[in-house]
């Protein structure tokens, strides 16, 4: 599944990885600003007008869980993926009403079910900062100032939105620091299920299957966006298609890729795949049998587990992908040929040669320093649960507000504290013994990692076992409750510094030492990246000129392409699968829980038409964020969703292959048999299709 | 489709290919004399008596035709692959009646098709005459010397067992010279075809799903044995499992698997990767290309040059998949490994290293030769059509039955010349369009590659155009008379001598060249080959013990293995498909005609049990030649007939991958489900499961 990586997005950003580009044939992850018009004109005869660029653009939605939606009937409807809906899904299960196992439908308003904490947000507006987040540098200023600077101003330029609109204002950036953007966006935090089908259906072949191809999965799920308890009127939304897209048709995605490396300085390739994905991985791996481990204590614990393991499977397959292709040595000497020929353009421009030259290996050796004190920035935090991350947030949350708006750490700033709290208050269950597992396993990797020695751990552990910390950190917290967050964060610093709460006084303790790690690396590594690959960026537009896309940033993107199969496994996969192949697939592999299918799907085989499509796939360039991306012809009707990549995608972070990478999009005619005949969602049929 | 790429593997031997071994796990093409009798005591706790071996080897049958086969019936019933029959029917159609295109059934004796020139062999008898073929050569034999030797001792081993027992006798060379066995067959040449499926049932997917799973076919066709015009009796016979394999279970293959190559020395490898395989893909891809033009011309031309572009395409991809392996750089690593363990342990002991250590250095030098006088041996022939292949042997058969048998050309001894006859006075159709594009389009190759000034052109246009002599040799030759081919060689040499028919006239005048071809080989590469690999052979059974199996032969081999998915694709693949999976594909690639079914696929598809198993895959360890093979359970029934491989298994060829190498067997279910409800062949149907 492609979603979001949010967490290792994070961290792979502060590792230190960077990005840029040229595109080719239906390669491209465009922003608004400015459409592959040229592109679409020559290729596919086809213009898009502003009319129909504001017209998609308004009726998609970002889904901050991760992932990407859109509007699909006037009344705030709005359509995802089931793998995008699963951590709203699982936040409003219990061990009664588990709808990740059930599904769900709600055939009237009063039946829909308010997720927890749920934002989404329609890009309503965006307009070129650069100009403004450039004068805020001035030439004096060191590397370390100039970020700072830099930071202060994007958070004044963020507030000053926020307070003129009141809508979540983010300021982007965009080709590296080729163009900084603030992007303004309606954002609505009430939001309700409507439909999920069965996890077994959405996610049929289970981790196997992911980013695979050909495939059968029902990756789709419905919820309403209310305002003032009333679903939003939503004037802009994509009309249905019942048939699809044909072969080789034109079709766009419109959807928030979450990030990309295309353009990675080929230092920084050789840092990910002999330092930062194998770091990743191993970690991941051990995190999987930590929640693995948890889950054979019951069927509840299992039930409690599997939005996490999802998760993490899901990233190992992928950072697994992304690692193959870095050991690829035919990908590997592209990479290097394409680098070489970019410095030697430069280099023959004595101009150029002067402001850009040296970057490349300034860059290195940032890089290279980034790599040497990796994982002692890894494993020197709290990288577990909820909880511990509620205390780390409150800790830091009553110090910084206390500061001017731009001496504060990133995500304190003003424009960013209402969804801080949003989350921080959320009131979806927390499990105190999965907590527990979970840091405790996470502990003891530091241990393994770090040592007994390390200062860090002997903070946390004073003298005492990890198990014994552990336990009596979790048993004696009161952080689980909301009402207890939401105290501390009003009474303040002083309340928090007092708290005997174990954990506030275990974050207190230790949050100097995070601290200092993000200091560090904001001195040592990103700024110098961030000026040297804003030099890079701008040497790229003097070389090769500005016709291209940024990198990913989980922010609104079309892409375009066409529906086509592709070479694969010594044959041809087809453009489309039908549901005889889906049972094809589950009587194969009888008897394998990832391949069985819901009991209704056996009940009324009888009425289904298994010609019916069920997945296509298309040349649609996407990446982890675009997941729910609807998927829509040129009359802007909805053919599809995009769920997914195949297998060859996976190095699609660094390198798009037109000839076998792939998006993979459940058919709209699969999703509209399946609403109708398998879950008798009539009433919801029917509001599409009006 | 697994089948042997006869005119390829002569020529791949011509070129000095060789083979050694050591066993895995479910690895091996076992010999009935040496049964791996102890593994499967140890892997799967199951003893093959000598009943089991003994009937399991005389239900089996060998296709010269280049497949294999089984008795599936009392009365001469034999089973093999529609791929391995459609050699026959092309032969047996005709524009009116296209039973490639429309299949057959005979649903009585009487309606039963002859075939115009098949033979099929049981293996009666096997026995070790070593020691006979060794006593031949002596010491003081230069190497010339001693392969004449040994071929005169091999032709008269074999002229005595034929004229003893009146049966197909063939000295085979197994562990390349480390032994040599007598073959014995019981040996028939009236064979019928009985049934057939549309070949858009068993070959579905055509050329792009060929050598792949998951896979759909039906690729089976059912022939019976006659002996003085009368079904023979076939007291050994496979009894039918209706339900198949389930996963896991052990199951046997029984066939002829043509030529493995997987101990060649290193320096052979690179000769293969680097020369012979790149020449081998082009002679073929250009080769297909005028079968193509030719196919263009109508309907017809296409129906009759259908079996050898299937052939083509078929030897292509495999090839493309050897060639591929050969690239792979760990593959190539890991042979080199071998070699130096190998050699090392032979160094290691001053006997060995006195007797065998040279050998390798021998055979690269010999390799090398062979390679760079290559192009010359494979162009200076006509290596095209059927008529100038007859052309040819008819004068070498005159000329070379009036010598001693021991001075005889391979082909031509006294054992050899039934057979001979057989396919040279068989009264199938041949059409002269079709060979003259053929011939045309080989000698325009030829010109190509080795230039006007080369004197075997210049003999064969002798100052006229391509296009002119080829025109007259095909418009003017009577040898697509099988009379007039049987009055040449019953006149004899004067006779041919004189003839006036232009084909027999350039076969006289360039067979002189072809024949320096062949004797430079034998006394330059050959002899040196056969002498060297037998050194090596002896060493491998000195350093690792005879506890092995031998390359492949073409001659009766057992396999073994268990019916199990692998990896795939980022996924894994099921052990077994099933016909929901056959609609799926035929639906998903609608409007290629590749994956066009047969209308009464459509007819009938509400009286299909669509849960039934189509195809499956264990890992026994099968190539070309192998087609055909029965595959069955521990109580040697029928669970289903073997007909490829998937991707991964074509580098078997070099290297038996235990965890992605797979063969690809049509279910017995399949095959008794198709016959009763699609073809109404209940008669056939009752025999098998009587």
């Amino acid at each position: 599944m492609i979603k979001k990586i949010s967490g290792f997005l994070v961290l792979l950003l502060s590792l230190g990885l960077f990005l840029q580009y040229n595109a080719i044939a239906d390669e491209g992850m465009w922003t608004f600003d400015n459409p592959p018009t040229k592109l679409l004109q020559q290729q596919y005869n086809f213009t898009p007008t502003a009319d129909w660029l504001d017209h998609v653009r308004l009726s998609s939605v970002r889904f901050m869980d991760g992932g990407s939606g859109s509007f699909v009937s006037p009344n705030g409807l709005v359509m995802t993926n089931h793998h995008v809906a699963m951590f709203q899904l699982q936040k409003l299960s219990t061990a009664e009403n588990n709808y990740v196992a059930t599904g769900f439908y709600a055939a009237t308003l009063d039946k829909e079910l308010k997720c927890p904490d749920l934002e989404v947000n329609i890009l309503v507006d965006l307009k070129n900062v650069t100009t403004e987040v450039r004068a805020a540098i001035t030439t004096d200023m060191s590397e370390a100032e100039a970020l700072k600077a830099r930071d202060a101003e994007i958070a004044r330029l963020e507030k000053e939105s926020l307070d003129a609109t009141g809508n979540r204002s983010n300021v982007v950036n965009l080709y590296h620091g080729g163009e900084y953007w603030l992007y303004v966006y309606k954002k609505y935090t009430d939001v309700r299920l409507v439909m999920a089908p069965e996890r077994q259906a959405a996610y049929f072949g289970g981790d196997y299957d992911n980013f695979t191809y050909p495939r059968y999965d029902l990756d789709v799920a419905f919820f309403r966006v209310y305002e003032n308890d009333k679903p939003v009127e939503s004037p802009h939304y994509f009309k249905w298609s019942a048939s699809g897209a044909a072969e080789n048709e034109l079709v766009f995605i419109i959807g928030n890729p979450g990030s990309t490396d295309r353009l990675l300085t080929y230092a920084q390739l050789e840092v990910q795949r002999d330092h930062t994905l194998p770091m990743l991985l191993n970690y991941i791996d051990k995190r999987i049998q930590i929640l693995q481990d948890y889950s054979q204590k019951g069927q509840e614990q299992q039930r409690r587990a599997l939005g996490q393991i999802f998760g993490l499977e899901n990233s190992n397959k992928a950072l697994t992908g992304m690692l193959n292709g870095l050991k690829d040595k035919d990908l590997m000497e592209k990479k290097k040929a394409d680098e070489e020929k970019f410095r030697q353009l430069v280099a023959s421009n004595p101009e150029w040669n002067e402001k850009y030259g040296d970057a490349w290996d300034i860059i290195a050796e940032a890089a290279s320093k980034s790599a040497l004190t990796a994982k002692e920035r890894f494993y020197q935090t709290l990288r577990s649960g909820r909880l511990t991350q509620f205390a780390t947030q409150i800790v830091r949350y009553v110090s910084e507000i206390k500061k001017p708006d731009a001496e504060r750490l990133e995500g304190y700033h003003d424009s960013e504290l209402e969804p801080l709290k949003f989350n921080l208050l959320s009131p979806a269950p927390i499990y105190k013994d999965q907590e527990q597992a979970i840091l405790l396993g996470t502990l003891k990797m530091s241990v393994e990692e770090l040592g007994t020695d390390d200062e860090f751990i002997k903070t946390i552990l004073d003298g005492k076992s990890p198990d014994a910390v552990v336990t009596h950190l979790i048993t004696k917290t009161k952080l689980d409750d909301p009402a207890y967050r939401e105290e501390l964060i009003k009474k303040g610093e002083k309340a928090v510094l007092k708290s005997s709460d174990p954990l506030i006084q275990l974050a207190l303790k230790i949050d100097p030492y995070m601290r200092d790690k993000i200091q560090w690396y904001r001195d040592n590594v990103e700024s110098i990246m961030t000026r040297e690959s804003e030099r890079i960026a701008e040497a790229r537009f003097a070389v090769y000129g500005k016709d291209t896309y940024p990198d990913a940033t989980f922010t609104l993107r079309l892409g375009y392409g066409t529906a086509k199969g592709y070479p694969y496994n010594g044959t041809i996969a087809p453009y489309k699968t039908t549901l005889y192949g889906l049972y094809d697939r589950a009587l194969s592999f009888r008897g394998n829980p990832a391949f069985a299918l819901p009991q209704r799907f056996w009940d009324r085989k009888d009425k289904l038409d298994l010609s019916t499509p069920a997945n296509f796939v298309h040349t649609c360039d996407a990446v982890g964020g675009s997941s729910g991306s609807p998927t829509i012809n040129a009359n802007a009707e909805i053919v599809g969703i995009l769920f997914d990549g195949n297998i060859e995608s996976l190095v699609g972070d660094y390198y798009f292959d037109i000839e076998k990478n792939r998006s993979v999009s459940v058919h709209s005619s699969y999703i509209m048999h399946a609403l109708r005949t398998l879950y008798d969602a009539n009433e919801l049929a029917d509001e599409i299709e009006k």
